[in-house]
């Protein structure tokens, strides 16, 4: 079951431009960054109250970020759901017929196993699902 | 001051079609619907812990969302943050360099005062920000 918006994912081309625009100008803090190698991301996280903004930055020039990037720039990226179970919602939702980007959950920051939904299958909007550490990883 | 992510917006190209897809498929809940003459467009309001989803569809097919679905489909459009003091955060926005769509507050969706800043000022993301009336408005 989804429980809350987990976060709001942002392709930056400049991180710590984003991160200056967001922090010093608009007054939000930064809690950290993070590699994501998985995803072929350097993640900066800026909490605002129930979720946070993620600006994601392609890990050496390469993955999904970067080609989002070369194609669009930066802007909105995708938005992130918590589920409390990954596996349930994954085959509810593929038994609506949502298209899903993996057919098991894959490693996320923060220890998350997460999974896409194509954005053909959202209206244009490309949806994360993610799954937190029983043990906490908020 | 910013206080808080107020919304995220999306743009819908078939308004009953998203809100089947977050409310029925995703489970979330849709709080009400609400035309924002003023933005030409009919918004649905679907709260999360801390924020809110908001669908966009165009009012008559006119306005900026119709534009944008026009030229790039639906997909996620802008995001909101709550200030407590709108005029300031304009003024000192502006004095940053942050190119802001109107020079005064216009009229938002519950009885907000909003501006938005031009996403070439923001590393492609629209920015909205909003002050709700002090009785309340969340």
């Amino acid at each position: 079951m989804i429980t809350r918006l987990d976060h709001i994912a942002i392709a930056v081309p400049d991180l710590d431009a984003a991160i200056r625009r967001f922090c010093d100008d608009m007054g939000l803090t930064l809690a950290g960054t993070e590699d994501v190698v998985s995803a072929q991301t350097k993640t900066a996280f800026i909490p605002v109250p129930g979720t946070r903004l993620e600006l994601v930055h392609p890990l050496d020039g390469k993955g999904a970020i970067q080609k989002h990037l070369d194609k669009r720039g930066g802007g909105l990226h995708h938005i992130c759901f918590e589920t409390d179970d990954i596996e349930a919602d994954m085959k509810r939702l593929a038994g609506l017929g949502y298209r899903l980007l993996s057919d098991t959950p894959q490693p996320g920051a923060h220890g998350t196993r997460i999974v896409f939904i194509h954005p053909k299958s959202c209206g244009g909007v490309l949806i994360e699902l993610a799954e937190h550490p029983r043990d906490g990883g908020h």
